[in-house]
């Protein structure tokens, strides 16, 4: 394998600073491991935008709650740098935890507004613990470009808003989905799901495509939204956090009726597993 | 007067980003004008250190409190170009508050620990304005050196510590607080005070060195910061806000005496003007 896997911010920043020598563009894809067909698409896509992608894997302590999943999250850093090798990666970043939060640490970066309601709503404390590594994993290596995941949605727009509001010099590309045969989104925590839990979980991204498809042709919002969390909890889910249509880039609620492009969001626990999913609301 | 001075980010970032192809290193030294000699020895320190100086003009208004002097504070940028440009500088950076927080803007860099206590007990959200802007600041012209004056101790020691914290990578230096002949800190503000309270103004310093010495000699730091709080109060000053003895860098309180290198600070009211003043405790 060719990948070479670095530890520390001052060892990033050397190469990427002899890839910059070279004239050469930088793209960056932060992910917390466990890689799926997902991760590569969002390398394929750095590379598609840049010379040389940097892949980083940290699952951040100060995104999960203390009742959240931190201990359990998968960890198989030798399977995924074998991925990101394959998938043509130039570079893994994964620093040990106090690399990225040493003694003293002090600093955190919030973001109204898009990082309220939905998942910030159920998670206190996520989206800062995701707005203070996203911006130091930025600042570590600046990269021309950064590739984020469609299906951590509000997380999207929250890392877009940062970027815009802290004058960071960088690029955000989000990338689609990427979903199973039948149809649930790929993530990480799939691997939670007993096998009949699997069997459920395509209903959540089913359910979401209907109702996106009856709110672009001018249902009611409240009618249908509440459809959708009954008809989860029918088949399995609970509990429901939210079932919402969202202005696509700021998240503010949409009226009784979708006027405009929009996104229809959502987040459940199944079994051992909480999972969330969102879809485009195309006019 | 040949000094240029632009309005917008990426007029900013074009001009760096010209130098850096020469090679030339980039020095900056943010400043909310209505200058004075101790903001061109940060000038003149940072063109010691750099080939090419950005100076900024910007009265944050996210530093200020509600009840504070944003609307009062003194502004005179003509004036304050001319000296610029006299002192050496090649390029003065002062936005409209729109370029800098343009609508819809929603983040905030907050810093525990070194930004609570002292001046963060007195102006609640001052340190989390002074941590944005200069993250901003910071990350628009990416300069490689970055000079902040000793006067606001406190706002220093934050500032290093988010650039740590976030991995931004600029070096920041500090530079010794200037003094009138009869001692008092030069400070914008200083223009607040009328006759009879500039006479009394230099009390200040006279008291704080005067409390360090003692406190290095090994003095009771509770007897002797009270005494300073009293004599202040004796000399026409009021309310005072602190006079506190910390660690120079955590700014953690000291213990009954000063055993290491320490910093004494204090804030005090005075008519119109709120002066805030500190002197190093060496042992």
């Amino acid at each position: 394998m060719s990948l070479e896997t670095i530890r520390r911010v001052r060892d990033l920043r050397e190469r990427v600073a002899l890839w910059r020598r070279e004239g050469l563009r930088v793209g960056l894809v932060p992910t917390m491991g466990a890689l799926h067909a997902g991760h590569l698409s969002l390398v394929e896509k750095a590379l598609s935008l840049s010379d040389r992608v940097v892949a980083t894997i940290f699952v951040n302590p100060r995104q999960f709650g203390p009742a959240e999943d931190l201990a359990a999250y998968p960890r198989r850093e030798a399977d995924d740098a074998a991925l990101l090798d394959a998938a043509g990666a130039h570079l893994l970043f994964a620093p040990p935890v106090d690399e990225v939060y040493p003694e003293g640490f002090a600093t955190t970066v919030t973001v109204t507004g898009v990082s309220e309601g939905l998942c910030g709503a159920v998670r206190p404390g996520h989206f800062a613990g995701v707005a203070t590594v996203v911006t130091k994993l930025l600042l570590q290596s600046l990269p021309d470009v950064a590739v984020f995941g469609e299906k951590d949605w509000q997380q999207l727009q929250v890392i877009r808003r940062l970027v815009r509001d802290l004058d960071i010099p960088v690029t955000v590309e989000g990338a689609p989905t990427l979903r199973e045969p039948d149809g649930l989104a790929m993530s990480s925590r799939n691997a939670y799901l007993g096998p009949e839990d699997r069997a459920r979980a395509p209903r959540l991204y089913a359910i979401l495509s209907q109702v996106a498809s009856d709110l672009a042709a001018g249902a009611d919002v409240a009618t249908r939204t509440a459809w959708a969390v009954a008809e989860l909890e029918k088949a399995g889910f609970g509990p429901v956090d939210y079932v919402e249509a969202r202005d696509a880039e700021t998240l503010a609620p949409v009226g009784e009726r979708v006027t405009r492009p929009a996104r229809l969001l959502a987040a459940a626990r199944l079994g051992r597993a909480r999972l969330i999913d969102n879809v485009g609301i195309a006019l």
